[in-house]
C-alpha cells in the first residue's frame, strides 16, 4: 500500500463539517435553532441579500464535478472522484481560509448537469467546476456562468490558463521576447489548451498553434469539436498541418498539457533560440527539465513540486474565488483572470527572476492575498461587485 | 434586533467546512492532492466500497429542503430556509459528530426534486429531508428511499413520531394505560401529524382521530389529500365527523402539531380521566401547560425548552442517522424507528418516572449513544447493515 493510500485510509474523509455555534443549554439550542433561528430567516426573507451575513454563502464554494476527467485516470465516476474533490475543498480551505464542499453528480449529461447545479447553487457563494470532460465542461459552464449569478469557474480550463499566463508573463520579461511576436506550440487541444490558447491571445499572443494527438489543429483536422473549431479563427492562422515536431520548429514556447516522455532533446532543438517549455503533464511531464534543457530549452516549468517552476493552478483558485467572494462578484471574467496572472507574475521582482524562479512557489503565503486583492480591484473596476 | 439575530450576524454562518488534513508542506500536498490522491481513486475504482473508507462519506449526511414547510413560517423558498438547515448541521455535529451540509432547492416539482437528489447523493452517506411541504414531501421520500440505497428519512415526519411515540409508551406505564385501548386524537393531518399515527399505529395503537382545520379527519372530508385517505383505513374506522372538541370526549392524548392557543381547559375537561396532552406547536403551544392541567391533564409535553417533557426531535434523529452510518444501513425502516422510540423511553427509568419527567432532556448526553446503538441493532436484525 501507498504511502497515500494509507494516509487516506487513516484521515476517514478530508472534509468535516464543523460548527462555529455553541450548542450546549437550551438557551444555545433556543438562539442557534429553534425558535431563535426564525428572526434570521424572516430577515432573508425581508431583505434576500441578507443570506450572505446570516448564513455561510458568502464563503462557500460548491466544487462539482461528474468524474468524467479525473486527474490524468480519465472517466472514474462520481464515487472515485470524490477524494479528488476533497482534496480541492481542504486546498480552498487552507490556502484561502474559504469553506468548500464536494459535489459528484451522476450525470453525464449536460442539460442534467446544468440542471442539477442550478437547483442546488442557492446553497453556495460560488461554483467551482472539476474534472469535467471536453467538450461537455465547455457547454456546461457556459449555459452555468448565463444562468446564476453567482460565479462559475471551471479550474481545469481556467485556474492551469492563468497560471501559465503568469509564468509566461515572466520568461519574456528574462529573454526580453515580447507576448505578440512569440510563437507558442501548445500539446494537448482539450480544456486546459483551449482554455491556455483563449486566455494567452487575451495577454496579446498572435501566434498560436494547437497540437492534438493527430498532429496540428487546423481546418482538416479529422472529427475537430466546435471548441477546436472556433480556436482555428484565432489559431494556426496559416492553416498548416503537420506533427507536434512540425509546430515546434522555430518556435518559442512549448506548453504541454498532454502526457508523459513524448517530447525528445533532439525535438526541443527544433525551437528557436532561448526556448521555454513548460511540460505539465502529471505526475510524469512530457519532457524531463534535464532533458529539454539538453535541446535548449533555458527556461523549464512543470506540474511537480519536486522540480522549479511549478505551473500548479493551487496558486490560482484560491485567490480567485476568495477575491470573487469578498466582493459578492456575480462572476468571473476574463478581466479578473488577468488581473490574477499579472498579480501571480508581480510576486517574483524584476531583480529575483531567473531560469529557475519565474513563478512563486505554490506555498508562498504572498500568493492567495494578492492575487484576491486584484480579482476583487478588477471585479469592481468591471462593475461585476456587489458590495 | 433581537438577541438571535444578532447572534446569528456575529456568526457569519453556523457551518464551515475544515480539513482532516494537513497541507503545509509539498510532501503534505503531493499525499492529499495530486499525484498522491490518485491513490485513494484507484483503490475505489477497484473496490467501490472504499469509498466509505476513504472519504467522508461514511459520517455525512445531506440535509435537503426546497424551503417550503419551514418551521411556523411556511413557504420562504432555499435562501431563507438556509439559517435552520444550517441550525440542523450543526446539531448533527454536536449531538452524534455526524457532520452534516445543507442543500436547497429551488424546485417545488417532485421529480425534479427527487431527480436532483438522486444525482448529488454519492456525495453523501444518508439524506436527511428536512421542511417540505405535504403532500409533495410523502411521495418525495417514497421515490427516494426506493431509487437510493442509502437512507432517506424526512426528520419532519418520522423525528416527530419517533420521540412522541417514546412519550407516550412512558407516560402509559405511569397511568398503567394500554396502547391497545387508549383514544389518541391527532390535530393537524400534514407530515408529522400522519406520521405519528402511522409510528403510533406500529406502537399498537388501535384508537386514533385525525383532525385537521375542517374537523375530524372522515370519508366526507373536503379535498383530502391521498396520504390523509389512506389514514382512514386505519384511523377513525367509525367514520364520525365534527369539531376538534367532539374529537376530544372521552379521549386519552390529545397529540398537537398545530397552532397556538387553539385549546382551552374547558376541551381539556371533555377527555378522559388522567389525559394527556402533548401540545407541540411551536414556539407557542395549543395549550399551555398550566391551563391544560387545570383542564384535568396529568401529563403535559410541549416543544419547548423552558418546560417540562420537552417533545423535540432533536432527541432523535442525531442517534438515528449516526446508528444507521454506524452499520451502512442502506434504509431506516420501521423496525429502527420503533427501536429509537423504545431506545429513548428506557432512558427514564420507571422510579424516575414522574409527570414531569416522561422523557430525557434532549441535551442528556445518554440520548444519541442509546439511540445509536438501538438503531445499529435494529439494522442489523433487518438485514439492512452492509458492515
Amino acid at each position: 500500500m501507498t504511502k497515500a493510500l494509507k494516509q487516506h485510509y487513516q484521515w476517514e474523509g478530508k472534509i468535516e463539517v464543523v460548527s462555529r455555534a455553541q450548542v450546549k443549554t437550551k438557551e444555545d439550542l433556543s438562539i442557534a435553532y429553534s425558535p431563535g433561528v426564525a428572526d434570521a430567516c424572516n430577515q432573508i426573507v425581508a431583505n434576500p441579500d441578507d443570506v450572505y451575513k446570516l448564513t455561510r454563502k458568502h464563503n462557500l464554494v460548491g466544487v462539482i464535478t461528474n468524474g468524467t476527467a479525473v486527474l490524468g485516470l480519465g472517466d472514474i465516476g462520481p464515487q472515485a472522484s470524490m477524494p479528488v474533490m476533497e482534496g480541492k475543498a481542504i486546498l480552498f480551505k487552507e490556502f484561502a481560509g474559504v469553506d468548500a464542499f464536494p459535489i459528484c453528480l451522476k450525470t453525464k449529461d449536460v442539460d442534467e448537469f446544468v440542471n442539477t447545479v442550478i437547483q442546488i447553487s442557492d446553497s453556495f457563494g460560488a461554483i467551482n467546476l472539476e474534472d469535467i470532460a471536453a467538450p461537455e465542461c465547455f457547454e456546461i459552464e457556459r449555459q452555468l456562468i448565463e444562468k446564476l449569478d453567482i460565479p462559475v469557474f471551471h479550474d481545469d480550463q481556467h485556474g492551469t490558463a492563468i497560471i501559465v499566463g503568469a509564468s509566461l508573463i515572466n520568461a519574456l520579461k528574462l529573454y526580453n521576447k515580447q507576448m505578440e511576436s512569440i510563437k507558442i506550440v501548445i500539446n494537448g487541444a482539450g480544456a486546459a489548451g483551449i482554455a491556455i490558447a483563449k486566455h494567452l491571445l487575451i495577454l496579446g499572443a498572435k501566434h498560436i498553434t494547437l497540437v492534438d494527438k493527430k498532429g496540428i489543429l487546423n481546418s482538416k483536422y479529422p472529427n475537430i469539436g466546435s471548441e477546436q473549431k472556433l480556436m482555428l479563427k484565432h489559431t494556426n492562422l496559416d492553416d498548416v498541418s503537420g506533427t507536434l515536431q512540425d509546430a515546434l520548429k522555430d518556435a518559442d514556447v512549448f506548453i504541454g498539457v498532454s502526457a508523459a516522455n513524448i517530447l525528445s532533446a533532439e525535438d526541443i532543438s527544433l525551437m528557436n533560440k532561448n526556448p521555454f517549455v513548460f511540460a505539465m503533464a502529471n505526475p510524469i511531464p512530457e519532457i524531463m527539465p534535464d532533458e529539454a534543457k539538453k535541446g535548449g530549452a533555458v527556461i523549464v516549468g512543470t506540474g511537480r513540486s519536486d522540480m522549479p517552476n511549478q505551473i500548479n493552478n493551487v496558486s490560482a483558485f484560491p485567490g480567485i474565488f476568495k477575491g470573487a467572494l469578498m466582493v459578492r462578484a456575480s462572476k468571473i471574467d476574463e478581466s479578473m483572470r488577468l488581473a490574477a496572472s499579472y498579480a501571480i507574475a508581480d510576486l517574483v521582482k524584476d531583480d529575483e527572476l531567473n531560469d529557475e524562479y519565474i513563478i512563486p512557489n505554490p506555498l508562498d503565503e504572498r500568493v492567495v492575498p494578492a492575487v484576491a486583492e486584484a480579482v476583487k480591484q478588477a471585479a469592481i473596476k468591471a462593475g461585476l461587485a456587489r458590495i
